[in-house]
């Protein structure tokens, strides 16, 4: 399969690229680095990109940043960064990139827990990742040619403990209880779901 | 209580407004009508529908736009448009809005059915009412001085014939039953709710 990864030059993203390298043919993308460089809040790099890729398989993308900021201290202007860029920036690379994914191809997004289980100054990407949650349970149905598309919604990781404290309470999960999570998306028959990591 | 209705000159903000006009002050807002006018998309225009009504107790808001288009069809122009109009313009009236709200006041927002169960061509409609379920619930708990946020997501409702056919198999709610839910909100104790009329 030839799987390209957004953000595979992210923490999470590099060991995401290694799950799947050994069978695989993986494109890693990344901001600045990577063999490709895409900028998500940029329609014209992201089909810059799939012009220079070409047809693929799957899509992972663990990329896209969103603001915290307590909401009393939230601007219009700083929530909007966010859902240009992690929200609609993960939209706009299955919009363009239905066009260029072979058949039976997937897309995996990813979301995370902040959609149900908010924490403090979390509310932009509690916004943001409920409705990558919900735009993948509605895309799903209108793929056609055995096209899936899935969300995997972690929890803090294990491997970023600068957010432990945020997330008070929470249990950290292991990156590879996150990684089976995308491989169950990618090599799996699931549509249309929320594979969720907490 | 002095309740701002925004979208008051709506087939559903009209009916909102007549079941708490004769116990309460009504400031009905518009696009174009009404007695304030506001356009949500624009930061501008809210600060200034504020600074001119002043404090109040609640705001009701059943505004915002967002695309019908196919999945296959849609641009992120499009999508974006959606993001900008019902999604951010309401969480905009909240942020702005949480610094004129008297103690113990409430917003009141309006996300919709697609959030979790999709129609077809609803893809932008599903993800912009999932992010608004979850910004209620993430901004609830952040509000101070007995501040409450709840959404309410209703079903298609009765009196709008014009969407029955985009929304197969679904049983149309009386507007009673959705206005019931917007009393709930204002009127009841709930916060960080997704009040479901369907």
């Amino acid at each position: 399969m030839k799987i390209i990864i957004i953000g595979a030059t992210g923490t999470l993203g590099k060991k995401v690229a290694e799950a799947f390298a050994s069978k695989h043919e993986i494109i890693r993308v990344g901001n600045t680095k990577g063999d490709v460089q895409v900028d998500i809040t940029n329609e014209t790099s992201i089909k810059n990109m799939f012009e220079h890729i070409g047809a693929f398989d799957a899509l992972i993308s663990t990329s896209g940043k969103g603001p915290f900021a307590p909401v009393n201290q939230l601007t219009g202007e700083v929530f909007k960064s966010g859902l240009l860029d992690k929200l609609l920036g993960q939209v706009n690379l299955v919009l363009i990139g239905q066009h260029y994914i072979n058949k039976g191809g997937s897309f995996t997004l990813t979301s995370g827990i902040l959609a149900e289980s908010p924490v403090a100054a979390g509310s932009a990407l509690s916004t943001i990742n409920g409705g990558l949650n919900s735009f993948v349970l509605a895309a799903a149905p209108e793929l056609g040619n055995g096209i899936r598309i899935n969300a995997v919604s972690p929890n803090v990781v294990e491997d970023s403990p600068a957010y432990f404290e945020s997330f008070p309470g929470e249990i950290p999960v292991s990156m590879e209880k996150v990684v089976k999570a995308y491989e169950k998306s990618v090599l799996g028959i699931l549509t249309g779901k929320v594979i969720k990591v907490y």
